[in-house]
């Protein structure tokens, strides 16, 4: 999977499904995930891992605990580890995502939003 | 560092010098750095760490031992742990980098090009 181009725009434009991220490479023990956002996801955190958000379309508000963080496209925002949080999007965006392999994307929160990382790294039509 | 947001494509458009990376913000082991780049690096890898390069504007050209991969805006490389690799812009190319934070970015080679994790860190102006 490393030893090739990837175009997260794309494959990100390319995604059916709200809230269900793609492994499109990996960076020693990161995977390298798009999604495509609308709505709001679920409260939850990652224990053991940071999570780095990059917009690559629209706009993203992270709400925290404390605040709520706006992001534009192009920017790129780290929750770190232990950290609740809750993406709202109120129009659609996409995202680039960098999570630890073996993080759950919902964190601890189980839902039925939550998708397995061998769903995660299902193939891409076409590709 | 960790709590805030960051705009590569913006930050990387304020370096003032060539082949000089800056971290920007870091996720668990890994840096996340902007670079300007402008003519040929110099061939090196890094033995302990993969590399992950998005092009943010430009285009670059990735020389590797056996052959070249041409990356345009927007598209995403890992150069795996122990690859040779030579970075080459023919025109001025603004990326972003992800590498794990002991990981000196001229590889096992130093050069004149080698800059330390101190100056990579160190402030942008105005920030």
């Amino acid at each position: 999977m490393s030893d090739k181009t990837s175009s997260p725009l794309e494959q990100s434009r390319a995604l059916t499904e709200y809230w269900s991220p793609r492994v499109i490479a990996e960076v020693n023990d990161l995977y390298i995930k798009v999604a495509k956002l609308k709505g709001e996801f679920t409260w939850h955190s990652h224990d053991d891992s940071d999570e780095m958000f990059m917009i690559l379309e629209g706009d993203l508000q992270m709400e925290l605990e404390d605040r709520t963080v706006a992001l534009a496209k192009g920017d790129v925002y780290v929750v770190p580890k232990g950290v609740l949080h809750n993406p709202v999007a109120q129009q659609e965006c996409l995202v680039m995502l960098f999570e630890r392999k073996d993080t759950l994307h919902t964190g601890t929160v189980r839902s039925n939003r939550s998708r397995s990382i061998a769903e995660q790294l299902a193939s891409f039509a076409g590709q």
